[in-house]
């Protein structure tokens, strides 16, 4: 391939000559034997403005795969999260790249439709897309070595908290898969897992959980497995700022933005022994509502200055709130967590629990590091919480339709 | 205690003597401190007729934990299930179980009404149950050697098909908790993990998922992971003939039933070089909508005696359908089924998937067993699929209020 051949494959052709190990007589199977809903329409160009994110049937409902940002970044949280950690096989170089780059953003695509993958094992699977998103992410190696990106992804400074275990540690790839139906989820992950079956090797799988959509109010601030409201100092799409905090203008990428995925493992066992006012003094806010101590809703400003009858202050500046805030509108970003809990039997509590957090910023540097270095060094939280996994990750601007994502920063 | 002494425990006195080991503040928190739906009491006493299992919000749905029969078995299967397996700890005798179900009976009603567990370290999470149901079983060992009971669950036989791991055999204990919402799931596995935590030792927990509630119509039969429509041929509620085959006229135990845990992994990667011809053929159904390869819509008899143009059977006598299929109507049981998903970077797919199988019927031997001695002596199906873990226990009926699951086998 001469450099300035498009870095572009027909789907078919690779499914022919790639080096994607496919099931026998999948690429065989016509997508139009399933009964799909009529509404969908398959036809190459077909626009995604049919997008419809909260359909009367919450299986039906779409979020458009294609535009000037990915999906799964401003998208209201789904239900159910399923996050794939890859590493490249090392034979893959770039052009490998952009081959299964192009196979899971058609697939991506056509499953965030309602329709099946191409050579969809199990066509009847993709017809509840419940806002099914997905979102590729590269990581380090990837953007510097093998596409010498001028775009900087710079792994985190060390924590002095961190307990960080390889197992979850930075990869080549992520992928994030997130839908209101577990099913969808499922069926999208082993599609994407198949995809990528010839180019890469899984690391981890990091699955989470919120409340099942509709058992909350749209917009109700998630709770976290330890009982807290969390996340209630978020950016939403609708604020002024939002685009200039989580989209990156830098040249070649405008349009992207990175990804902090940091697995926090609760200890709950310790946490079970921490009463109702331990447990809010050490957040700075109330469990019932959100509300900070010094309040009486969950969106109240905090009063740091707040002192009680003794003189004390009402929220501990030691607390995860007070530590967390700060002067600086820059040092905000937006925050995408997910419940996990993994059976573990050698455990007291039988399970391993806590939070896949997971953060979006148009520069990591300046917006989440000053906030993770004040809260590693002093957090009343961190005695119940450890970070166990890091990864940061370029998350290209979203594809246009017929192209692929990250297909720019490949063709450079 | 005397023998004559009903083995009944005020919860407040099991907490201040009993085994468990509480979190320090844990019994002080106050359950009314906690914002609740106003319609829902907890009052001594209070009926559960006012359960709602389909209400305006899914998640304020409930299902009664007290009854004739326990709940989670007729109940439509809900979105989530986690099967917890416990092993009893050796110094517990028949006082301390029914201490534990004391505990687990207690919170459980509780929380299927939306209200937080006794001890609750995390009330706000109680507050949406989303038809939340929690299901006791006792295993084999417990029934005979710690209750005597004349109610007899056998371990089922030896299938030559079977490849059975003891990390996923039969435990003195189960339970299963099912709902709509995975935060309900989660916490309410939480607190119980948190009673029996004095008492036993979880073995295994196995978590599984349907489509999410109101993803597909009420009703609608689920889909496995190998796209298949699975089980048709059920029980519903509505049968005349479903209270024979669920519920157990034995004396002392009326009401009751019994429970088969099988867990079923699929091989994906085979079932991935089976065309959709072969997938039917194996079944002997459409995957498209489930019908018999003799017919058009999903809940059609199929007929077993169709041949095609040369001659040869239309439904392969050696598929699933016509093996499982018996012309005795008692050999029929009620399927509760959940698909599994665990993350496993070691297996070329990157995950281990397959099937959570759960079965009740009235008499295991005479229903459940001969179908599987069939299915495992020739199942075209058995290509793909494994069973590696397999359990059995008697489910007591359902406690009416203010008694606990299984007292009356306690008592006698």
């Amino acid at each position: 391939m001469t450099d300035d051949a498009p870095r572009r494959w027909g789907r078919r052709q690779l499914l022919q000559t790639g080096a994607v190990a496919l099931g026998g007589a999948g690429a065989g199977w016509s997508a139009a034997a399933v009964a799909l809903p009529a509404e969908h329409s398959d036809a190459p160009g077909a626009a995604d403005d049919g997008a419809t994110p909260y359909a009367a049937s919450p299986g039906t409902s779409t979020v458009a795969f294609h535009g000037p940002h990915q999906a799964g970044i401003a998208t209201p949280a789904q239900a159910h999260l399923s996050l794939l950690g890859l590493d490249l096989l090392p034979e893959v170089r770039a052009e490998g790249l952009g081959r299964l780059l192009t196979l899971i953003s058609d697939d991506a695509a056509r499953l965030a439709r309602g329709l099946p993958a191409l050579a969809d094992t199990e066509p009847e699977l993709a017809t509840t897309p419940a806002r099914l998103t997905a979102t590729f992410g590269l990581g380090p190696r990837v953007m510097s070595d093998l596409l010498g990106s001028t775009v900087a992804v710079r792994a985190l400074p060390a924590f002095r908290t961190d307990r960080l275990d390889l197992a979850w540690g930075q990869t080549d790839l992520a992928v994030q898969l997130c839908a209101d139906d577990p099913m969808a989820v499922a069926h999208a992950r082993r599609m994407i897992l198949k995809d990528v079956s010839g180019f890469a090797r899984v690391r981890w799988i990091q699955d989470g959980y919120r409340h099942a959509h509709g058992a909350v109010p749209d917009g109700t601030t998630m709770r976290n497995l330890m009982g807290q409201v969390d996340g209630t100092v978020n950016l939403a799409e609708a604020m002024p700022d939002f685009a200039d905090l989580v989209w990156s203008d830098e040249t070649g990428f405008e349009g992207g933005t990175f990804m902090v995925v940091r697995r926090i493992r609760a200890r709950m066992e310790s946490w079970d022994r921490v009463d109702r006012v331990g447990r809010e003094a050490a957040v700075g806010r109330r469990l019932a509502d959100g509300a900070p101590l010094t309040g009486t809703s969950e969106h109240e400003e905090p009063d740091f200055e707040a002192v009680d009858d003794l003189g004390f202050p009402v929220i501990d500046p030691a607390s995860h709130i007070a530590r967390a805030r700060s002067a600086d509108p820059r040092e905000r970003f937006l925050r995408r967590a997910y419940n996990y809990t993994v059976p573990d039997p050698s455990r007291p509590s039988g399970e391993d629990s806590g939070l896949v957090f997971i953060a979006f910023a148009a520069d990591v540097d300046r917006q989440f590091v000053p906030v993770q270095r004040r809260l590693a060094e002093l957090d009343r939280l961190n005695e119940w919480v450890t970070t166990i996994g890091s990864a940061v990750y370029a998350v290209p601007p979203g594809a246009a339709e017929g192209e692929y994502v990250a297909e720019r920063l490949l063709a450079v």
